[in-house]
């Protein structure tokens, strides 16, 4: 089949924050912002500029046989040179970014990124896989100096969906896909691949899939992993193609090690991945909960029964007020349901009953009304969660323009853990940005994926800063949560990724054994280490 | 909790043969079967006896310490000599089994396994785990020379329920526990892990996660990977304890390493398992098909709704006849719901009005009756099937008790290939049947599991045999179908797995650097090579 133009924009994407330079909040809109939050800056700090950053040339060429792959004018490389934490933006701001990369490689196809591995392993150059650039754990940089120079390996040129199987609900899509893009192309044909992270505009499906991504769906099949059918990885010691199949038993899943390695065990090219046909039904709601953890319960009734929602999202009090999903301190459910094959109403109002029988209280469904009194009704309670969803990033860019702290982080828990944990990420974090500052932080908390086990909580944290010790600040703070986590048992990633952040919590996290196996792959397939490096794996 | 007492029984399990001795059939039975197929033997090989074997003693005496712990008596080492598939019963009828271990150990906990690594690892022993011995791929004997000798080690002195978590739906639970013990104990807490490959009675939990068993549910979460939380490996290079997490974005999955590794890179000792509420509302029923072809496109169909069927099990004409779900030339679809939450019966009816929709004939609910001309009523097809599936592997022994070939094989494969993968299947191994015995081969095909994007075949060969050269035949056979089901790029197994004699395809069909990738953690968790030598890699 022939594919769509993939990826075309007339858009500016923001060099140093979120998403589009033209969404950003403006100098009003942060000083407004920051006016609630005490302790913070008077004025916003002047958007970064490129040219303030004085970078040099850089230390290596590319041979002229890949020197039509490779950029290396200093916008392209600041450009490159950090994902999106809120880390990153404050490091931008302050005019200390990450390390720039020296090159930034744009491969046309496998081959391509082949020969740029094949040359980067020659002259020990690292190679920093990127796809969107939306990493939150420090997963796209380069850090140290044990390498010649560095490559920043742009996958967003290799964007087509390839191949369409209709009949098998699949596609064969490359791994530089951002998200729009690929549902653009998917829907002349009737599918969808449902997958929405946060980050759905300024993500690629190798990104994803690098770093085992959490999508649209918030009970069932969560991960991209349950998505791949199959998947190429051009790695130095040769390509890895797994076959497109179903489900097999042969083995350790080779796609499994793949999904996850965040590009330090190879370079993901494409996978076949599989799709659903459209949705044509829908149907949410809201219910309200004065008791949190009474909440949490109808949460784990939910997550416990055959309903399987699409959207099980439960917002505590902080957050619900945050996102505009209800004031009245109740922590609010955001149900939906999605079918492309039979109605779901009904599977709706037994959800609402099963909340209801745990107090809840029903704000009414998308669209219909039916507002209680002191929220606003549920149709507007999951559309204002859904705008602030989408808005939240460009929002928090605009705090720390004020030196606020403004921040997440996430993870999971079997449930027998998750009220203990929720309570003491609040309480401790919360004391530790407390004594900090000298002033209050907030720390909201929502469920973002729901399991029969367990629950995936996601925090928010909003802080005064400490005028440019901002980075230091946080990374204070997230050593206090990943304390917390820990005792707690609870994973220092549900979807994140590990990157470069999270290693510390990743590596006491990681059986040892398996730590030894991963080393040794990592030997074997990347024996001069040069992707990716101090990812995963020293 | 205080767990029961694991896996009483008084009944023996045959050393040569399927599960118990008892179960077996007897001469007549056998010499009945024998006639309804045409170049078999006419009286049955007899019921082999292990002093006839000239087993002599041990090549190594374990030390003191471990002695407790170890049996070197002939009818142990002869019962822990070779799985269960049909070449190994064939060796035992032909009395030339697989190497004898020297040794059989039952380690009472895990400090007992790690204690019998150690000294396998100082002495060049060779270790072989073993779960309920119901390998039908070549996965628990030992071939070659390479090792001093040979520890069989026997994991069902390991066979409690440790933990339960009601709240969260999980166990903790040790890797040698049978499947019926594994139910029994978790039956008073109302819980089930529903997991029932057709070697249930005589598989343990460890075995099915060290080969990526496939179990009860034919949609959705077909493996029994979906359903751990976390596992307890011990290898030479240490023991690897994963997290209790419902999910998790840290790496690459260790648990999926360990998954389907055949014991090559470690022993599994316990897992935590997720749970189910046992179901409270049950229904099936039967759709008869005269089109094979069509009631392809109806599963496909049913896969790709939401309906969600827990049995979804295509029988073709042959294998229909066979288990006597059908016998007017029809293939069955065998459609089953269940539910701890809701009624089920509204889906049922959905499923069924959906197979009807392309051409198949509803045989009624199960008890329901309802039966249309020529074919048993649905509640009997149903119960036919079951039956027959679980006597299945009695009677291939009878058979092979009389010479013929006797045996099963299973693949996965994307729909597109599906319908000519089947016929390649038939037409070639049949041909080749023939050309080999000079009889026409019976060559059954039946689904037992699918997905969106495909299907599991399940194929059945009954052929005469070649008397004494029984095994090569079969091999050859087997040769043929693995060369049909790599031109359809079809697994080489769903469930069935790696093993030794799958070898072969299996090689061919693992990417090269996940190969070098694998080889390097064994290298890494397993330096001296003493485990499972020759499974998986070399």
């Amino acid at each position: 089949m022939a594919a769509a133009t993939p990826q075309p924009t007339s858009r500016t994407r923001s060099w140093w924050g979120w998403g589009w330079a033209d969404a950003h909040p403006d100098d009003a809109q942060c000083a407004a912002m920051g006016a609630l939050l005490p302790g913070t800056l008077s004025r916003p700090l002047p958007v970064p500029r490129v040219r303030d950053l004085g970078i040099g040339r850089p230390a290596l060429e590319p041979p002229a046989s890949l020197a039509g792959l490779v950029a290396s004018d200093p916008a392209d490389r600041a450009a490159h040179a950090m994902g999106k934490a809120y880390r990153d933006v404050v490091r931008a701001l302050r005019g200390r970014p990450g390390r720039i990369p020296d090159l930034v490689a744009r491969p046309a196809d496998e081959q391509d990124v082949a020969d740029l591995l094949h040359w980067a392993g020659d002259r020990q150059v690292a190679v920093v896989p990127y796809g969107g650039g939306s990493s939150v754990t420090g997963g796209v940089e380069y850090r140290g100096d044990a390498h010649r120079a560095v490559l920043s390996l742009d996958l967003t040129a290799m964007g087509r969906v390839l191949e369409v199987d209709a009949e098998g609900r699949a596609a064969r899509i490359q791994a530089g896909t951002l998200g729009p893009s690929l549902e653009d192309q998917l829907r002349p044909h009737g599918l969808t691949l449902r997958h929405f992270p946060q980050s759905f505009e300024f993500s690629t499906l190798g990104g994803w899939l690098a770093t085992r991504a959490g999508g649209h769906y918030a009970t069932g099949r969560t991960h991209i992993d349950d998505f791949v059918q199959a998947m190429r990885v051009v790695t130095p010691a040769g390509t890895s193609a797994s076959w497109r199949l179903p489900a097999s038993g042969a083995g350790p899943s080779p796609d499994r090690l793949f999904l996850g390695s965040e590009g330090a065990l190879g370079v993901i090219t494409e996978a076949w991945v599989r799709l659903r046909e459209r949705p044509r039904h829908k149907s949410s709601a809201a219910v309200a909960f004065a008791d949190f953890h009474a909440a949490l319960r109808a949460v784990r009734a939910l997550a416990q029964s055959d309903l399987s929602p699409a959207n099980c999202r439960l917002l505590d009090a902080g957050e619900a007020a945050l996102s505009g999903a209800a004031r009245d301190g109740c922590a609010v459910l955001v149900l939906g349901f999605e079918s492309a094959d039979e109605p779901v109403a009904a599977r709706l109002e037994r959800a609402v009953g099963l909340a209801r029988s745990y107090g809840g209280r029903y704000e009414g469904t998308d669209g219909s009304g039916g507002a209680a009194a002191g929220a606003p009704d549920g149709g507007a309670a999951v559309s204002a969660w859904r705008s602030a969803f989408l808005r939240m990033p460009y929002l928090r860019d605009g705090l720390a323009r004020m030196g606020a702290v403004a921040e997440t982080f996430e993870t999971a828990a079997t449930w027998d853990r998750i009220p203990g944990l929720i309570d003491a990420v609040r309480t401790e974090v919360g004391a530790a940005a407390l004594k900090a500052t000298g002033h209050p932080a907030t720390v909201n908390c929502r469920l973002t994926h729901v399991y029969p086990d367990g629950a995936a909580p996601y925090f928010t944290v909003l802080a005064a800063g400490r005028a440019g010790d901002e980075v230091a600040l946080w990374d204070d703070l997230k050593a206090v949560a990943g304390e917390v986590l820990h005792r707690h048992r609870a994973t220092i990633t549900h979807h994140h990724a590990v990157g470069r952040d999270h290693r510390p919590g990743y590596d006491r996290q990681r059986p040892e054994p398996f730590a030894l196996a991963l080393r040794a792959a990592k030997g074997a397939l990347d024996p001069r280490g040069i992707l990716n490096p101090g990812v995963l794996v020293d």
